[in-house]
């Protein structure tokens, strides 16, 4: 399998990550990308990430086979507009956004029906951003999920699992509102709570003039790890898994209330059933191949 | 610097890693341990990090010029009760705990007016508990808070930081009070919120049947590494800094029903505020020696 021609859109961590392991598995003949900073358009060049790369996104759009939106997902909607008219029949269209319900229905009502738009949430990322910071193996036993749209083409929804497999990820295939939900448990609200825990300790530094860096190998730095994330990806997934994120903020909020009142009446007994619970899962996620087994993640 | 007989009483992780430290850096001529579990004991003795273990703690404190008691808090009554007529004149006695101001009071009111009476709090830790998991680097680089008693002698305290000093620690003096404040956003929040999230998440896959271990890497994952710490540990720890966990999960919640706000009038503007300023405290922390430099903690 191999492409004639990628098109990725934004090489940012995610981005040029992909473009390096199209390179590294040899699936695509020609790699172009298109990027707002004409310093990124160099960078990638540069880096000998992509075969080409202009500002100019209908220009690199065209007569592409695959085309991948990699930007935050507020520039979909400027994104679409430009390329709708350039993008080639039976060409592949995809994105790796992290939320899809939304973003599958703007685009959708934007394309002609001879494209297969077939949204991609690879699993995958760090804390780092910028074309720089992508690898190769960034996708390697993560998972992806696609989300096709309504008028995807089958064939074309094979082709791609195949391309993320190649890549190095194992594919599912769900729907956009499922991907949303389910998101939002295991990705989107652990980043707002770090964001939040680590918000909350910094207002509490100011306040009170306290060195909490000092003292984070506690537990803290864990958190700004995530919280150190890319800050305009994660506002755009908020607003955009809006409907979730705040029910989930509920559930959480009641669960957190219910544990204050368990410490506060020393009930020991609970406290210790629910810490045993959720120590339980920590291996189901190492076998799963989710994590590495080694303690403290083998820092030293 | 040299002590001529170290008792350790409880051998789990941080007693264990304390042993191994001793031995390598060769500050103790006889180590010896009490275990309430003769299984722990034969271990200890097994894996050659202790001379003599014996569940009799009575008889293993006995003529021991620093003793260091790192079981869970709730049993810091049991064990004081049990060892405060056997404690040498003029011998250290020290914790490795994560609260303070409670267990101060404890042992004080227990003691004689000729020992020197020093909490410690190694900051130090992972996720894993018992004998085999200690190693005698933990506490490299990692920070040490003493709270002195009131009676301890100063010529002690100084003994006793050079002693974690010689282990690879930072040594830092305080207040109970202060510690146990610090502490709490430090440490105790951050492992109360990952427990909580990991809590909430399995309330929801029990209920919705969903697989959230499947795609934990896009976040959850690290929780589940701090909410499977040791159960019991936490549980006491909650439980004896009660006030300020209380005080701090109000702040956070307050927080977090900002940040909901903030999603649901889609205000990406004071959203991106917020991330970039928590965004920042990353470097200060690597910078610090506080954690490793490498994005997402150096896994493949």
């Amino acid at each position: 399998m191999k492409f004639k021609k990628i098109c990725i859109i934004g090489c940012g961590l995610i981005g040029s990550s992909l473009a390096r392991a199209i390179k590294k598995n040899n699936l695509g003949e020609k790699i172009v990308s298109s990027n707002r900073s004409e310093a990124v358009n160099k960078k990638v060049i540069e880096l000998k990430i992509v075969d080409e790369a202009d500002a100019d996104t209908k220009k690199m759009v065209e007569d592409s086979d695959l085309i991948v939106i990699a930007t935050p997902l507020s520039s979909y909607e400027d994104v679409i507009l430009k390329i709708k008219d350039s993008l080639k029949t039976g060409a592949i269209l995809t994105d790796v956004g992290s939320v899809k319900k939304n973003i599958i229905n703007l685009i959708e009502k934007n394309i002609s029906e001879n494209i297969s738009w077939i949204p991609s949430h690879p699993i995958a990322g760090t804390e780092e951003s910028g074309p720089e910071s992508g690898f190769a193996d960034l996708f390697k036993n993560r998972w992806c999920i696609l989300t096709p749209s309504k008028k995807a083409k089958q064939k074309d929804i094979d082709l791609l699992k195949i391309f993320w497999e190649k890549i190095g990820s194992r594919v599912d295939t769900m729907e956009a509102k499922q991907h949303d939900y389910i998101l939002s448990i295991t990705s989107h609200i652990p980043h707002l709570i770090a964001y939040n825990i680590v918000n909350t300790s910094l207002n509490i530094q100011d306040e009170k003039k306290l060195d909490i860096v000092k003292y984070s190998a506690g537990g803290l730095r864990d958190f700004t790890r995530i919280a150190a994330s890319n800050p305009v990806m994660w506002r755009d997934i908020f607003i955009q898994n809006k409907e979730n994120t705040s029910q989930m903020i509920d559930k959480f909020i009641i669960n957190l209330q219910d544990l204050k009142k368990t410490i506060e009446n020393e009930d020991g007994k609970k406290l210790q059933q629910i810490f045993e619970k959720t120590k339980k899962i920590r291996n189901d996620i190492v076998e799963a191949g989710q994590d590495v087994k080694k303690p403290d993640f083998g820092r030293k």
